[in-house]
């Protein structure tokens, strides 16, 4: 047996997500600090923050118009964040009680809504829960997980555009400043949703348990809900918010940059605003959602494969939750890893943003390559079995570090390969903006041919993992490679949230009218943040892969297939339809960002044409209706791929039966996998080129700018149909193949029973 | 048995290869009619072609001038396009006999070179063919499909720069005239091609059989060697011709249409004489080579699986040609069909061209289902049965029609809906083209997505074709029904040659100076030919993915596999990192052409600054500098994609074995087929969209005109991005997924005896 008792596992867990909560809200008291009031700056201009500024950096600290500005203006965006997200809840909310019905009728009709106790599925000879309360429980864990998801996005919303004015102001102090004020409040978002995504699902599997007892196949059956919850809310909030954010991002660009000759985040553009709203609503609710289903899919896949194994055969309950435990220790090494770019160093100068950045993930890796092999040396036993299609392998302990760490690690080296193609300090980035001299055109197919190439190291390294871990521990190491990866989703989510919290305070400074000095210290902060968003996507479609081959292993093992054999044509129409299926959603989401574009495009020339003294500063644009154009467009364009996605598997599970479903998924998987890499890089890439060509840095980056020449400007049209490629289709590529993946496991009962109704009458 | 006996059967085939042949002839003497010697047009204008000219419609016929300066550019064009195809074949051709000498010493290493006869693989208790033969008789028809390959693109580039000025000459007379020149010139190529293919393969066979015997096992499998041959050489075409053409048409466009405000083909342009040369180089020697090569595959893969079927094992010679006999039906019907185009109706108008491309399509597909009817019902016997993964399948003669004749009907499917998504007459081009309005990126953003949504049906054509043959007919249906798809072949290719040829000759209108009107005709030729192009290429991948399915069934099979299964980690990996390698594969060459674009860029802007009187059209561009970079680059950089797609089944069988190369087959057959779909369609649309705009044709194209204007210089930048989709990844990604399968099919027997080493060791 394992060193540590189940009692021991019981206080652990809520001991660290409680641990992760108070530092998040320790880090929200510091942020909270700079105040935002006027008369309280004023007074205590040196009380900000901790108080010992560098007074040679201060500049405009007494200027109270400022600070009255940047309120206004940070109020602005936050209405409108909460505005759209209070609109998307609600139509989100209507789909999920449906989707929350479908569930019960499909699950409950298996044994014919009987409330007799059934034979168990695996562990034969043993009497499970009856089929109907297990559709209940899913359904209730899967209505939690979209609340608890939900909640995750809009409170990272709310940090966020808390935090966005405070960093604009902590600017005017120095980089240093600024960055510890973006990068806390990002840690607050990554804290609290690491923690209470551990919290709710540790609460549930305890609550859960009092109903099933001993009957723990049931139990973390009915638990997978949890994770279609989370990736179901996920996925409507990635691409509400993806087109949301690119819709307003790309029509004020296409007025603004482009026709007007004004700055990017110019007050006088009328669709500045959404813009900004759009950063929270996309790139800090989307991806806490996604990032968050993304967790609860990976946990759950472990647990329901664990479950059949000997953990959950011998009810090993510390074994059982070892899951919990690697994501308990995350937190508590992510929490120390956060003082590494908080207390222990300081960032003094504009270049050592992106190495303390790196460091994080470095540190956080290496800390918990650590945590995972205490954790494993404690928490298992010796040797254990686990469920492999059928029969039981035999595992040690160490061999499951290894396929945790093994995860862990090659989410690093994905890091890494998206740095070294999306950040401008490599050659990639710059071959990309050198073409740029030759126009548009090339710069579009270098970046095309640039996202194309970064996808082979990540696949590689995928690969190698998947070979490892499953030859390793089947299917369950799959399931905590992908954990490994996600272990330290603290620091990934505080890293990956400082972005956006740049870009809008970057925009502040901008509306605000603060000076050139200010606003280049916020675009070296988003620049930063560029790369690390990417490094971000790079995890996340990584650690989707893993997942989703692990949510197929389990769901193959609970329909009942033995094998998925390519050279029957059952499975390889599905494989060439599921491998077509992210084209599909990627058309959708494209176009809807691009139709959205050309309605702002519209109201933005509209309202210069029509409103006088507009571009001379005298008139006020009409800002509400452009939030309003982003917010309807998007709340209507979410819904054909949301349905794609959501009724893919249901048709092909009854339809067509669950090999066929078995080859979909393999196909989405490894078609959409790369997709979604090459996206998300080739759109980070043109962002960064840009960039590259703005800052001037050095000798050959100056002979392609200034800002507005001929290069600069094939730069900005690279970037612009970047916005959607990085933002919309690529983020919302690795929920698609994550989500039917995790639906396909939860009605897996019933495609086993009444499944594939073409076939059979044919 | 059969109601053709096996006598007829070996007359048949010959003689319809000769009809097709002298069919070729024919045209080619009816094209020659058309005089380029300027004592000869001027002595007997009125005898060029029927004589019948509408006399109202001439224009210039008597200008001595004219016709001189067409031969003149016609020569330059065609000594260009043979010294780079010479240039080529030598680097082919030390590739190709190196790889021989490996193929040689793989496939003899499987026996240890012993020239013992040994047990056959499938007929246990026979006697076959010691394997140090098959090895050699394979690398006979290796070397052989290569030749022929490389004859046939030749032949057909020396077709398309005899007829390219013949063709604009013509245009003088009317657009009817232009057109059944360019199409009789298509055709020469089309029954040629299709023709010398069929022929050099039966005589192949009959030689072998010399040899073999009652071998039929060791027959077939050294036959498929043709198939490699032809695709190997198909590659290099594809690759090569591609990377040359677009670099030079990149080049051309960037600098004259862009920056220095002159039309396309304008003579001062010093790359224009390469950007013709590229046409021939690129779409007619390129896609002869791989048309041919899916051709050879097809029949390799039908014939292979046939072998090891009843017609194989009872030794029926008819049942065994059915392959060769629907191509010579094939021919028959094409020939019927191509009189309709040039004698039945005759073109009057701009408008009627595209129906009556698109007629020869319908009317072609038509025909052939009933072709495919009465020769299923002659050489097949009623009852007969097909080798399915160990076991045999009975299979009736109408269900083999049915598979071949859902073939062609699924490649006529997805025949129109390329038309529909790159065709200006219909809303997706259109609403490309409005989308330029707010300039490239939302062009560029919506062609793409217009690319990703063309996928849609066309992979559920192809699903449905796979469901429908193999439950049918097993891997024998899938060949059958890519062998249906390609059964028009001559059809087909005389469509798709009829494009770059109109487009040479609106090269040679403008160069030579001739009219406006004169201009005008050949642009609405080559409009019409834009279309077909893409759909020659649906065809094209259409067929190569039931090609390579059916070539991967003849692997697996050969190989002694009895299940890929998804589940397997080996196949897994593979499945994985094979769908990765269209991405890799892409990179490289779109790379490629970027770079090889930039060099043409600068040597271009170099002599527009340096060489007096250029823009004024009194200095002599050097042309021959353009040609060579082109050449140079071409060449240099067709190597490293070549050799990823040679080498990779090679390493992955020796290396990983035969499980983890069928993963790889699979991965690159399922993803390589969308993005192929996709690219050509997206590049398609781009170019018909800034088409859509030139002409003005509607009230709503004239909104977004004319040529020059912001939407159109918009419409000019998605055109040249779609370039190297279009015509270099794209069309040479179907070459990738058939090449790898049929050298795994190739090698396999090595790969069943010696390969998996890496996993064998650890």
């Amino acid at each position: 047996m394992a060193i540590l008792s189940a009692l021991a596992t019981e206080v652990l867990i809520p001991v660290a997500g409680v641990i992760g909560i108070a530092f998040a809200v320790v880090q929200w008291v510091l942020v909270s600090r700079v105040k935002l009031s006027p008369a309280a700056a004023a007074a205590g201009g040196s009380k900000n923050g901790y108080g010992d500024y560098l007074i040679e950096e201060e500049e405009g600290l007494n200027d109270h118009n400022v600070v009255v500005k940047c309120a206004e203006i940070q109020n602005a965006i936050s209405e409108g964040a909460t505005s759209f997200l209070f609109t998307e809840y609600q139509y989100v909310g209507i789909f999920m009680s449906i989707f929350a019905v479908v569930i019960f009728l499909f699950l409950g009709s298996v044994e014919g809504f009987s409330t007799k106790s059934q034979p168990c599925t695996y562990s034969k000879g043993k009497t499970c829960k009856p089929a109907l309360f297990t559709a209940l429980f899913s359904t209730a864990s899967f209505l939690l997980g979209a609340i608890t998801s939900l909640v995750s996005g809009f409170l990272g919303m709310k940090i966020a555009t808390y935090a966005n004015a405070r960093t604009t102001l902590e600017a005017r102090k120095g980089v240093g400043k600024a960055f510890i004020t973006a990068f806390r409040s990002g840690a607050v978002m990554g804290f609290l949703l690491a923690s209470s995504g551990l919290v709710v699902l540790y609460i549930t599997i305890n609550v859960f348990k009092l109903y099933y007892g001993d009957d723990w196949e049931g139990l973390f059956e009915s638990i997978t809900g949890y994770g279609l919850g989370g990736s179901s809310m996920a996925l409507f909030g990635r691409v509400g918010g993806g087109i949301y954010t690119k819709a307003a991002d790309v029509g004020a660009d296409l007025v603004g940059k482009v026709e007007r000759n004004i700055p990017e985040d110019d007050p006088r553009n009328p669709a500045v605003i959404a813009d900004n709203v759009g950063d929270n609503v996309g790139d800090i609710a989307g991806m806490g959602s996604d990032l968050f289903g993304s967790y609860a899919e990976s946990s759950c896949a472990a647990l329901v494969v664990a479950s059949i194994s000997s953990f959950g055969i011998n009810h090993d309950f510390t074994g059982m939750c070892y899951p919990l435990l690697v994501s308990s220790v995350g937190i508590i090494v992510c929490l120390i890893t956060t003082l590494f770019a908080t207390d222990f160093f300081e960032i003094k100068a504009v270049k050592e943003i992106e190495p303390a950045l790196k460091k994080q993930l470095i540190i956080s890796t290496a800390l918990m390559t650590v945590g995972i092999a205490i954790i494993s040396w404690l928490a298992l036993p010796a040797k254990f079995t686990i469920f492999n299609f059928g029969t039981q392998k035999e595992v040690s302990n160490w061999g499951l570090f290894f396929c945790v760490a093994i995860g862990l690690w090659a989410g690093l080296i994905i890091g890494f390969v998206t740095e070294y193609y999306t950040s401008n300090a490599y050659s990639p980035v710059q071959d990309v903006a050198d073409s740029c001299r030759t126009g548009a055109a090339t710069n579009v197919i270098f970046g095309l041919a640039l996202g194309y190439k970064s996808v082979i190291i990540p696949i590689f390294a995928i690969a190698v993992s998947i070979y490892v871990s499953f030859s390793i521990a089947a299917m369950y190491g799959i399931a905590v490679a992908a954990l490994g990866m996600l272990s330290t989703i603290a620091t990934g989510l505080a890293i990956d949230a400082y972005g956006p919290i740049s870009d809008n305070a970057g925009g502040i400074a901008e509306m605000a009218g603060m000076s050139h000095r200010i606003r280049e210290r916020t675009d070296a902060l988003d620049a930063a943040g560029n790369t690390t968003a990417a490094i971000g996507k790079g995890f996340a479609i990584g650690s989707a892969a893993l997942v989703s081959l692990a949510l197929f292993g389990a769901f193959v093992s609970r329909a009942g297939v033995k094998v998925v054999d390519v050279l029957s044509p059952k499975v390889f129409i599905g494989l060439i339809v599921g491998a077509m299926l992210p084209y599909w959603f990627s058309a959708m989401t494209m176009k809807s960002v691009g139709s959205a574009a050309l309605k702002m495009v519209e109201e933005v020339r509209r309202q210069f044409n029509t409103i006088p003294g507009l571009m001379e500063g005298t008139g006020k644009p009409d800002y509400a209706t452009c939030v309003k154009i982003s917010t309807d467009a998007s709340i209507k364009e979410m819904i054909p791929p949301g349905a794609l996605v959501m009724l893919t598997p249901l048709i092909v599970g009854t339809l067509f039966g669950v090999e066929t479903l078995s080859g979909v998924l393999a196909g989405a998987l490894v078609s959409g996998v790369q997709i979604a890499i090459s996206a998300s890089n080739t759109g980070g890439a043109w962002d960064n080129a840009k960039k590259y060509i703005e800052a001037g840095a050095s000798e050959h980056a100056r002979t392609l700018g200034p800002k507005g020449s001929d290069c600069h400007k094939a730069a900005v049209i690279g970037d612009t149909i970047g916005d959607p490629l990085k933002d919309t289709s690529g983020p919302s590529l690795n929920i698609l193949i994550k989500l039917m993946a995790v639906e396909s496991l939860v009605f897996a009962p019933f495609f086993a029973t009444h499944g594939g109704l073409l076939f059979k009458y044919l």
